[in-house]
């Protein structure tokens, strides 16, 4: 069963907006067993959308549409969905009703709003629990074309409560089978090298793709068809034997979770000590559901006067070594251990850019200290000259030197 | 002139990774005054990707492809284009030296990497300064293709640098007229009832768009070519004088920037103390390059023992009123305040879900207290039932009432 997934709206076209329904839609739909073929955004203009519409009905027999369904002129999704269609708009007062609910706890009812409750005649109409578009739900010579808001916690909550059950009712499509693994200790293309005789070897309908992060190789093995779940077994065994100790899950999971589960494992309490990352891991930790269970906190500090007052830094030592320093490192991470009162941290310091750079301490220069109980590690990374790539990429390092930690015990 | 946007790879279809590169080039494209048609998502699939191209050219000027270009067997692009191109992959001697120099620093070379060097014989090549895949620009037609990397800041430094500039020399394209207002105080509804007349009587060949957030309506106002540029300025008048003192800025640029300016303007310094916003603003606010030199740090306190000790809340009315309360917000902003020693303060405590709501408190009860100087506003927002979200909205909220702060002054 193939799929398409359409988000329409023209702040996309123009990048005021990045896109992430699409992939959240897609991972869903394949886990759903839908193959998605393609994605495409476009315009907020009806051609555009009619088009669309035509060339993914020849190719795939599913079509999730997100945006285009706000109250303002711009927003023509519906208006178009009915021409396609050959229906009109039709006043629906179960919507009026639902909408009414949902914004009573922040607004009244005014036109534009109400207009909402006007909906396509030949489509089944799905409550949107959240918001004020209702879903649309289109069939046609036996496929299916669903309209969704484009807010993403209302899309989700539709998608996963009422579109996916209605899709694997009607489709029962054949399963996705992957093995993901996370992957330590090589580059991307070490790891290929590594892999070739097992590459070779592997039957022609299974797939090895290779995704690479900082200091990390997602590694997927996928297959097609519930019949092949044995030799799916076979070949993940034969992969797990390849790979022995870098493996450091096989959930596709982000770090942030699996440093959530050790946690929970090994019932240790975390702490953070943040300068060059501002917040980055402990915002990363804690959206994780649940990580109040585990995580105390978190020192960010952006000044050294906070390096001092809070995490007891020693003046000297940020006077005689700097603030990126191996030393600082390690006060940061004893500092905010002891002021948290906690089993494990992570300690940042260090030039995020793009300016601060020196010769001796380039831009990208970070040092990392991580803490398990009384033993400690700390360890300098030489970024590269990007602020925002800098900050993912130590983020990701102190997570990944912490979990080394938990492993070696 | 016309663009397409096109990223190549099964990691995109299957959800596994949200591509935020089509929305950065839509950004550039746009305001080099390109006028971005579509995107498209496809898989590492030959014939797919032949395809789409042909699709693109029939509509398009410029097709910007991203992805495909790694070292492992699931990447094809390199090979598809030159099929394509009806051309052949050479060594190129040039291309090495520069992955020598890049790789250099942290790993030695291997046959895979090697490979990169073999580059299609009638593309003109462009040296990637950061990564090892070079860049391919191939012309047809007078119409242009160029295959990038999949890494972003590897795209970003080349697309910058190297290809934006040559789009520019080529064809010399009409420019993008908007003006972006960011207005607060009105939904998106009510907002668009308010500028009905303002919409009747604006040229046909303009446009309005309305983009909402938490908090704030992100309104754009636009047109193509320069000779409007008149025309756009008595619009934008008539529109300042609607909104007024709704305009939060007349920058397209995000709240945590807006903070950065007004710290600068009014050479005042920042803080945050944070429990259910885990870190976020903290975050936020130092993505911005230069916020060292206002925002001192924070202090995420995701325990009450943290409150206590590092931000001195008295335990008598954490018991009394909970963590979740006005007085909490309160004690922790004046906490962090002193801590810090700062000007400002934004502090958050709230439910951000899923679990540890009470029918009294449910999820998404959230406290802020924001601090300027001696003077504190604090209020409660009620947000909702998703994790995810709540953590942003409460972000922006956070911020967003600190500006409406400095404004009062």
């Amino acid at each position: 069963m193939k799929a398409g997934i359409v988000t329409i709206g023209d702040e996309i076209l123009i990048g005021q907006i990045v896109d992430t329904n699409s992939a959240w839609i897609a991972g869903k739909l394949t886990l759903a067993g839908f193959e998605v073929e393609e994605m495409q955004s476009i315009g907020d203009d009806a051609d555009q959308i009619k088009n669309t519409i035509d060339h993914l009905f020849s190719r795939v027999d599913v079509i999730l549409l997100t945006g285009g369904l706000g109250p303002t002129k711009d927003d023509i999704t519906k208006k178009t969905l009915c021409e396609y269609f050959h229906t009109k708009l039709v006043f629906d007062d179960t919507v009026l009703q639902n909408i009414r609910q949902v914004i009573s706890h922040f607004t009244t009812l005014n036109e534009l709003t109400r207009a909402q409750a006007y909906v396509p005649e030949s489509a089944t109409i799905i409550q949107n629990r959240v918001g004020t578009a209702p879903i649309t739900w289109f069939e046609k010579n036996g496929k299916v074309l669903v309209s969704m808001p484009r807010v993403p916690y209302e899309m989700k909550y539709v998608m996963e409560h009422e579109i996916l059950p209605r899709l694997q009712d009607k489709y029962d499509p054949e399963s996705y089978l992957k093995k993901v693994f996370l992957v330590k200790g090589y580059t991307e293309s070490a790891l290929a090298l590594h892999l070739t005789g097992f590459e070779d070897q592997l039957p022609a309908d299974f797939g090895l793709a290779y995704l690479p992060s900082p200091g990390i190789v997602r590694l997927r093995l996928f297959v097609r068809g519930e019949h092949r779940l044995k030799e799916m077994e076979t070949q993940e065994k034969k992969l797990r034997k390849l790979l022995d100790e870098n493996i450091l899950t096989d959930q596709d999971i982000p770090v942030e979770k699996i440093i959530g589960e050790r946690m929970l494992q090994l019932s240790y309490s975390l702490a953070t000590a943040e300068s060059c990352t501002g917040g980055n891991i402990s915002h990363l930790i804690t959206s994780v559901p649940g990580s109040s269970g585990y995580f105390k906190g978190s020192v960010v500090s952006y000044s050294n006067e906070i390096k001092t007052n809070v995490l007891h830094v020693s003046e000297n030592k940020l006077e005689r070594f700097g603030a990126v320093s191996e030393q600082v490192a390690v006060e940061m991470a004893k500092g905010v251990q002891k002021v948290m009162n906690v089993d494990c941290a992570i300690a940042v310091t260090g030039i995020a850019g793009p300016d601060g750079g020196t010769e001796e301490k380039p831009v990208g220069t970070v040092w990392i200290c991580t803490i398990v109980k009384d033993r400690y590690i700390v360890k300098k990374y030489q970024l590269g000259k990007f602020r925002e790539a800098n900050i993912m990429r130590a983020s990701n390092a102190g997570m990944l030197q912490l979990l080394e930690m938990l492993e070696e015990k």
